[in-house]
């Protein structure tokens, strides 16, 4: 294996700097597992040029023009043809400056994603102004894919020939398709016999060197970390900082959507909380370079079932975390030790947000309303209006807050439950004793299995006179 | 049922044109079914006051302004944030006159979709410029979306609260999430025992009312027909003519895209041949107006198992189609009977276009090419490169050519193809036998299935290493 590592005058213009023990260094100087060699702790990519460290906009140096100028450029470049400017995550190259774009970025033309209005909840819940930020509009179908540009673009820049995640979800997917896409080689290790095959298809489909590892998840973090030390392979879980340089520009894509005037809340799911980090982090940049006057409250939701920034939160103020045995129907959050749950714990308490939980049962009510709007999602993205429905109801959020939840994986990534919601196989027996006697006003987003009937007129409209009086 | 039809004023901008025997009625005057009363074939949607019949671009007096201001006006609604202005069919809407858009369109902010470039499968090829305009990233992940919010949005307009389609895929589900975005009801017509769960899982998310008929495709196209007859229920299969009007602006973006040069060469699947022949519609016009010099070729690429456009041009000179009982893996062509085969033969003869067929094989092959270039798609999609790779074998597609094939589906509509690819299940023994050899010479865009190992950095380095060796 050829192993090129190269260094770049972009190595000066950033820098890491340790959440933990607050230790600052080069880009190029980072252990490849991506902790620090001091204490153990996560990294996150700081620009001393742009941001001087505690110092606000008044300070700032880095942008070489001023804020209006900026936004105007950032909006032309969606009219631009040019596949860096198509991208939503480098069309805000000037906030992303580690790398020679024009030489090394990776793109499929991830981001610019929609963001819709949802009526029908917004009316239900009494809020005037709900919308979803839908990241599983994305390449390969998630949210993953605003990170991977990022830093499988670094690999790129640095001269790997190689990467590798563990993952046995949307990463591997993501992974998979950009690296294809540099002519890179990926590995992705899953641990054996927990293999979701529909999901695992888009790693095979853009190539990946698949592999089982007779062992669990951390099993293959700690196979993954001692590779990485050992062979010229580059990490792309999300200990990798540069993976949440391209997650925090959907804050930049919100705020444009709305004439730089922030929502009021923002909602995400809660996994391994690279998520809520990078917004966080993004909406903290536009306030401190004067894009906007002040950070909307980003809110964690979390499973039942995979709750640990819950319980650090509600028992221990975050100051640490429990790993916990994480079961939920909504795999992509189906996570018990988050990595970046010290990021997370930072951006709740620095914008105020609240981590909530939620139940299996209320994450496939709200599957469904949110299907009801003409939206497809992940279960894992019904998580936030699941959790917005209990902060409305515990007075938390107003009537004229302005909410934008953000939704992260497309519906196809999980087909399967979709039809065991519609065929009742989620709900409690009363749910689903409630719709077989047809009730819809209690459960009116739900459709029944596909119902078998003759092939005539008159069958087909019995059927359209039940749903109608129904 | 409440049914209240509003008559517009657009219905005198535009008018349908019989394509079998060139009778011309009113948009409203249209029979539920959408066939000629006269002589049972298809509408086409016409615009006399844009476009005068057998006049060309100097007789044109419908759009009041010039070809140059329009260019800029489309272009730049790509950076407004109006839902109307971001979708990539209403931002051409002079082209689609028949809709009071600003108050009855029903958009997801579909359109808008990346043209990749192909750069290895164009050097196996020997081909300059090669590239994919990937309509599988639509919403619900395939080109249908295009033509639903142009037919849904007649069927709003005209006061209709319930639609329905006949399909197993991806109509249904474009149809589902439009109708449920409009606050409207569905109706989703399948063949009991031919329901593909993955594909329905979207309708049932959508909350569309499925039922499974007692019979076969054309039984469920029989009922609908009368269904439409006696209820108001409006028809959204694809002999709906403002399907085509939407399907028709990827043309619109690929010229935009291409600095207004079009291609040589454009390639699409051909299954029910809606697809090309809205194509060809939406370059026709572009010529017709000025916008364009000349009209690229387009042609139809089928599976051998399911090819009457290829027999009828091959053995017929497209005079005449006979049915064939349809068999492939490429789900989405898998239609014997195609309804727009007339328009389809008048786009391939005014094009030059050729129409091939490819084997199973073949797609399977392609597939795994167009993944190893980062893009996933589905089996249907691939015929196009399985198709170009024989018009440039034979000949017919010169070096110095700029191709456009169409992808038309997301991988994620059919992971299970996937996974029987590269598991071998769909290649003849020999190439079983090859990639089992591991030669990835031959079969180089194939990887294995997931290899089962011992969570050992020595035994994923192995698996490494066997990679960089092949």
């Amino acid at each position: 294996m050829t192993y090129k590592p190269t260094q770049s005058a972009l190595d000066t213009v950033h820098r890491l700097h340790c959440i933990g023990c607050d230790d600052r260094i080069p880009g190029q100087d980072a252990a490849e597992d991506f902790r620090c060699r001091s204490c153990g702790s996560l990294f996150e990519v700081e620009y001393p040029q742009l941001l001087p460290p505690g110092e606000g906009p008044e300070k700032s140096q880095g942008l070489q023009t001023n804020v209006g100028d900026m936004k105007n450029r950032w909006l032309n470049r969606r009219s631009s043809n040019s596949p860096l400017d198509r991208s939503g995550v480098w069309r805000f190259r000037e906030l992303l400056p580690f790398l020679d774009y024009e030489r090394y970025v990776v793109t499929l033309e991830e981001g610019n994603t929609p963001l819709y209005r949802l009526p029908r909840s917004a009316e239900s819940l009494g809020l005037e102004n709900l919308f979803a930020k839908h990241q599983g509009m994305n390449p390969t179908g998630s949210f993953k894919d605003t990170g991977m540009t990022a830093a499988l673009s670094v690999a790129h820049q640095r001269g790997f020939n190689w990467v590798a995640c563990a993952s046995t979800g949307n990463t591997s997917a993501a992974m998979a398709a950009y690296a294809a896409r540099a002519g890179m080689r990926a590995l992705v290790l899953i641990p054996e016999g927990k293999v979701a095959w529909g999901k695992l298809a888009q790693s095979l489909d853009y190539g990946a060197i698949t592999c089982q590892l007779k062992t669990d998840f951390d099993g293959c973090v700690a196979v993954l970390a001692e590779l990485v030390r050992r062979a010229p392979v580059y990490l792309l879980n999300s200990v990798n900082p540069y993976r949440l340089e391209g997650q925090k520009t959907p804050a930049m894509e919100i705020a444009e959507a709305m004439n730089w005037q922030v929502p009021d809340h923002i909602v995400v799911p809660g996994g391994n909380l690279a998520n809520n980090s990078a917004l966080g982090k993004g909406f903290a940049e536009l306030l401190a370079l004067g894009f906007i006057d002040r950070l909307p409250r980003i809110s964690v939701i979390q499973a039942e079932g995979a709750n640990p920034l819950f319980i650090s939160m509600s028992q221990y103020d975050g100051k640490k975390i429990e790993p916990v045995r994480a079961e939920t129907r909504a795999t992509a959050i189906r996570i018990g030790n988050p990595a970046s749950w010290q990021k997370a714990v930072k951006v709740l308490q620095e914008t105020g947000g609240w981590c909530e939980q939620v139940s299996e049962q209320e994450i496939a009510l709200a599957k469904a309303e949110i299907g009801a709007e003409g939206i497809g999602c992940e279960p894992a993205s019904a998580v936030t209006l699941a959790g917005l429905k209990k902060l409305v109801a515990q007075g938390r959020v107003q009537r004229q807050a302005t909410v934008v939840l953000v939704l992260t994986g497309h519906a196809l990534k999980d087909p399967e439950y979709t039809i065991d919601l519609h065929r009742g196989n989620l709900l409690t027996a009363e749910e689903k004793a409630i719709m077989q006697r047809g009730q819809r006003k209690a459960l009116e987003f739900l459709t029944h299995a596909p119902l078998v009937i003759d092939p005539s007129v008159e069958a087909v409209m019995h059927i359209l006179d039940s749903a109608v009086r129904a």
